[in-house]
Order: C-alpha cells, then sequence, then structure tokens
C-alpha cells in the first residue's frame, strides 16, 4: 500500500507588492526605537538575507477560505477525482479568516467546512477539519492523511495550506516584509504501488524553551497605544534553531526511508528565508559527507515571499508544472518536503514521485 | 490491539454566573429589535429548554491555554504516565487564546504547542498540533489518536478539549446565556486487549446547506455600530438538523461496532440543549424499537452549561469520578460518546471501558 500525491493546485494572489513599497513605512524595533538606517538601506539588507524581491497580497474582498477554494479546485482537477469520493479535507492555517480591514480570525466554522461548502461537496462523511500546526502545516496534515489511509480509515484526502499573513502584519515591523499570502492544494490517495509515495515521515514539536519564538505582539510602534496584536518573531532565534535542528531531521527521515543521498532530487522545503534555507540545505548534504547540488533546492521565495503552510505545496506545483525555472521532477524521482516554523515545529517527508 | 483512555482530567472553572445575572441584560432580537418580553420571562423559558441554571466562566487572568493545562495535569496523574512518553498533544478548541478586555483570538503558537510549554515537556517527538472541528473536536481528535495507534506512528497520546466561550459571546443575545467555559484532557493508549476501548467510530460534515447554522456574527444590539463579532447560531435549524441527524450517526456506529442496543450502558453526549439531548436519545434508542432507559444519559448541563470542546471529556471525568448523579461506569461497559455542532460536524465513538 502506498500514500500517494495524485493532484496539486496552488493560488498565487494577482497583486504584487514590490520591495520598493515599504519606502515610505515608518520601522522601528521591538524595544519601540526609531531604527537607524534610511528605508532603502533596511530593504536592501532584507533583500539580501532572505531573497525576497517581492510577495503577493490577496484582494481586498477575498479571504483565507477563497484563495483555499482556489487552489482546491486546481488539485481536484489535476487529480481527476469526483469530489465526492473525497473521505477527508483538511485545511492547515493559523489564522483563519480574517476580513480586510478587521482584526478578528473568524474560524467558526473551520476553514475546512467553508471549503467544503463553497465546493458543494454533498457527502457527509467527507470529513472537514483544520490544524494549526505554524507553517509546518500542509506537510503535517499529509502527514495526517497518511496516518487515516494507513489505518484504513480513508482512500482519498485533500490536503490544503492556505494563509493571507497580509492581514496580521504590523507595518512598523520590519519582518512585516517577510509575509505574504498564498493557497496550496493537493489530493492525496493510497496506491498498490508500495515502491512509491510516502517512504518515510518525521514531526517534531520543540516547546520547551521555542513555543513563543513565532508569537502574536504588539506593533513596534508604541505611539500607536491600541491592544490590536500582530504576527512576531524573534528572527535570530529562529535561525538559530532552524539550521541546529532541520538538518538532523531531516536526516533521520531519510534514513528511516532507506534512501541514499545520492537518491534525492529535490527538496521542497518551507520558504522561510533564503539564507536560512540554504545554511539548512548545506548542513543537511554535510551530515553525509556532501556538498549540496547545485539545483537541489528549487526556491520561490524571491518573487512569492513566505506564505506560511503554502509555500511546499505551491513550489512542488510549480515545478511539477514547469514554471520554475529549469526544475523538474520525474516520476521515479526521490525528493523531501521539509518545514519550520511556529509551535516550533519541524517535519520532513521522504516521497519517491 | 486496542485503543484506550487511561487517564482523565477536567477543570470546572470557579466562577459561577446564575441565571438571574442575566436579568438586567438588553436583549435584542437578530434583528435588531427589542425582545418583548421581560428578562425574567425569558430567562425561565431559556431554563426550561436548554436546562441550564448556571454556567462557569474563567477568571480574568485566564485563558483557554491555562485550562487546558489545568485539566492535562490532572489526566496525566490519573494515567499515572510520564508526560514524556507521549507522542501526541492534541487540543481541540475553536477559538484560540482571546486575552479578557481583547477581542483578537491568539492561536500562534498553537495551543497545544501552548500546553506542551506550560507542562514542561522536553521531547521533541512529542507532536503538538491544534483541531477546530466545533463542538465535536475532543471526540474527533480521539479519532486522530485512534488513527496513529492504529497504523502505528503512536502508542500514547493527549486529547484535550478547552474552550472559553464567555470570551466570544454578545451580552445582547439570549443565546449568550447557553455559553460557558471549560477543559477536558484523555490520555489515549494502545494497548493489548482486542475487546475493549474504541470498538467503531464515525465522523461527518455537513456543509452544504449547514456550513453556517454556527458563525461569527455583529451584535444584536445594531446601535453597537462596532465591527465586533462573536460567536452566534440559528438555534432552530441546529436543533432540526441535530434530531435529524445524530440518532442515525449514532445507529450507524452502533451497528459497527457489532454490539447491541442493550448492551449501552452511558452515552455521553454533547452538552448543548437538554431538550434537544433528550429527543437525539429518544430518537437513537426507538430507531431500534426501544425506550431510553432513564438513567442512560448523565446530563451536566444544569450547572455547567455548554463548554464546546469541554462537555464530553468532563461529563466523563465526573461519571468515572462518581461525582454526577449516582451515574457509574465500570470496566467491561459499553459507552457511547456522540458530538454535534459547528461545521456542522457530527461524531460518535462506541466505546468499551
Amino acid at each position: 500500500m502506498s500514500t500517494k500525491i495524485t493532484g496539486v493546485g496552488s493560488y498565487i494572489p494577482k497583486s504584487v507588492a514590490p520591495n520598493d513599497q515599504f519606502e515610505q513605512h515608518s520601522f522601528y524595533n521591538e524595544d519601540g526605537t526609531k531604527f537607524g538606517h534610511e528605508n532603502s538601506v533596511i530593504i536592501e539588507k532584507f533583500k539580501a538575507i532572505t531573497g525576497i524581491s517581492e510577495r503577493r497580497y490577496i484582494s481586498d474582498e477575498m479571504t483565507t477560505s477563497d484563495i483555499a477554494l482556489f487552489a482546491a479546485v486546481k488539485a481536484l482537477e489535476d487529480a481527476d477525482i469526483d469530489k465526492e469520493d473525497l473521505d477527508y479535507l483538511i485545511v492547515a492555517h493559523n489564522y483563519g479568516d480574517v476580513k480586510h480591514g478587521t482584526h478578528q480570525s473568524d474560524t467558526v466554522p473551520s476553514i475546512a467546512s467553508r471549503v467544503k461548502h463553497l465546493l458543494k461537496i454533498k457527502n457527509p462523511r467527507c470529513v472537514a477539519y483544520d490544524i494549526l500546526f505554524g507553517c509546518p502545516g500542509w506537510v503535517e496534515g499529509v502527514i495526517q492523511a497518511h496516518a487515516y489511509i494507513k489505518s484504513g480509515m480513508a482512500k482519498k484526502c485533500m490536503v490544503i495550506g492556505a494563509e493571507s499573513l497580509s492581514r496580521v502584519i504590523d507595518q512598523h515591523d520590519r519582518d512585516s516584509m517577510i509575509y505574504s499570502d498564498g493557497a496550496g492544494a493537493t489530493v492525496i490517495e493510497a496506491g498498490d504501488d508500495t515502491n512509491s509515495g510516502i517512504l518515510s515521515h518525521l514531526s517534531a514539536t520543540y516547546a520547551y524553551d521555542e513555543a513563543h519564538f513565532i508569537y502574536f505582539g504588539e506593533s513596534n510602534n508604541q505611539e500607536l497605544n491600541d491592544a490590536r496584536r500582530y504576527i512576531k518573531m524573534y528572527g535570530r532565534k529562529i535561525y538559530e534553531f532552524a539550521i541546529t535542528n532541520v538538518p538532523g531531521a531531516m536526516k533521520q527521515c531519510l534514513d528511516e526511508s532507506g534512501c541514499n543521498i545520492s537518491e534525492v532530487k529535490k527538496v521542497f522545503i518551507h520558504q522561510a528565508n533564503e539564507k536560512m534555507d540554504e545554511a539548512i540545505i548545506k548542513r543537511f548534504f554535510k551530515l553525509y559527507g556532501e556538498e549540496a547540488p547545485a539545483d537541489v533546492m528549487p526556491m520561490s521565495i524571491d518573487k512569492l515571499g513566505n506564505s506560511s503552510v503554502a509555500t511546499v505545496p505551491t513550489l512542488y506545483d510549480l515545478v511539477l508544472k514547469r514554471e520554475l525555472d529549469d526544475h523538474e521532477v520525474n516520476p521515479g524521482d526521490v525528493v523531501i518536503f521539509a518545514s519550520v516554523g511556529a509551535g516550533m515545529n519541524i517535519n520532513a517527508i521522504v516521497y519517491r514521485v
């Protein structure tokens, strides 16, 4: 028995926000002091570290459940299955639907229920629920689908990662430049072929010291003096945490799969920060005494920013459809999906296409 | 192999809010018109239908993750296991942490990560995540734990249902009297005994027409004129939906278990509304041509109100500890856990103690 991804779709918002859009922002440090550089310098440094030159935002009338729907429709078409045959509809997100101009998260009903409603699925035995697992939510949703398939509880699952970080960013925080919106959806099916699909998986939650590395906090602009809170992070701590723990987790997962490092064709890693991702991949290959091949890590962060749970399925979709540089994957290729984010959570899947 | 509940704990907030606390409220209809009766009449009718005479609210300094922790500590003690041996820590809720005096839901990090942090669990391989599945979230979390155990992905899981509805209620809506706060936690373990634990389970999501029966909406007091939104429901539609669909779902689950209706010792049903719960149980037994035994349905709603995901595990805890009237369950008894709520979701577990 195998667990395979049989359909992929993603939604990339139309609205492009280039770095120079932040030229006029008033940035403050965490302690409320003004940042000691011109914005042009801040943006240049930001681009050098994160690799981000622009990001995408959903339009004002949309919410996360809308873009989850758009991705879901494409994944269903790609898988060419009857939507009524889905046993599960799992949506990973972190902030629910936040309408433009408001700041409350709307999570009742769940985003999965909304997507099921919008897809017009009638079958009540398609169980729709949401998971909150930080940025690694989509990868974790796939692992949950695998559990249902392995245990005989499901044959076909939809797993979506959708997030609209533009609705929870502090315009006075330099980190606001990282965040983006997007949605990626996948159809996961049970198959007969035992040598393909999910070969191994690993999940971890580091909460002892790390639980609040990414959190909900007040604006850096203390003059605002409102109670509103925004997505916040301790970037350096996260960087250190990720490069220390992700390579080992990926190695453990790859070793469990029985595959050799030389077989790894592509690593689809959460698009959090280009320098961080490069350091992770370098260290991962170094654990095997190898150098990372030049083309092993497709990157979309330059144009798409960090759309949380959506980055990995969106990246996979772009490569499958040959829309990302010269990257391609073909049947039989071994790839790794890996993520790290709020929780702090880490996960990985070794997968044969 | 079996999936058994080996530890249970709950937290019932200290602060009691009796019905007469609502005497001075200004209640409005959904359309903003003033309700045409004295509050004493409203409260009397409310009590007659829902069975609720008082409910519990958490104290101002607490949030949902705090009470989830209190219940978790008790469940761990009850199960007498090392917290570091947990493979999963699953928290079901719907609104995250909403601090007193604020109205934003805080869901980053997940409530499960917060509880893991507060429990001081170091083992990173204890995977902590949240599920959003309306009131049936705790029951669904147990079914998810069962999937992990059945598929060999876990041996010990903690499943918590925790909610603080007091933080999202509209004081101008009569339905505000229904909602309560609470937390229930359970330790779920793999066992060798094949004839006990979870015998069967069923989950369903009705989203085609029903997705928005419970939703996030504006205050009934249109003079408030703020953008703030609150938990809202179409009570009559829910009542009709529940009595139409829950009895059949319970029957299907019981039939799959292979147990006879005469074996059912107790039904632990979501404490949503006394009259509705009574109608469900009556119809359920009628599907077998039976009358519901007088003592089959323990009820806590009179004193505890509707604390969403927390009602079922709290009720089970009270009965196990013989703190609810003359109810008791003993090893070998067959019981049913059943729930219905936002989504609209329905689920059931047939379980041998």
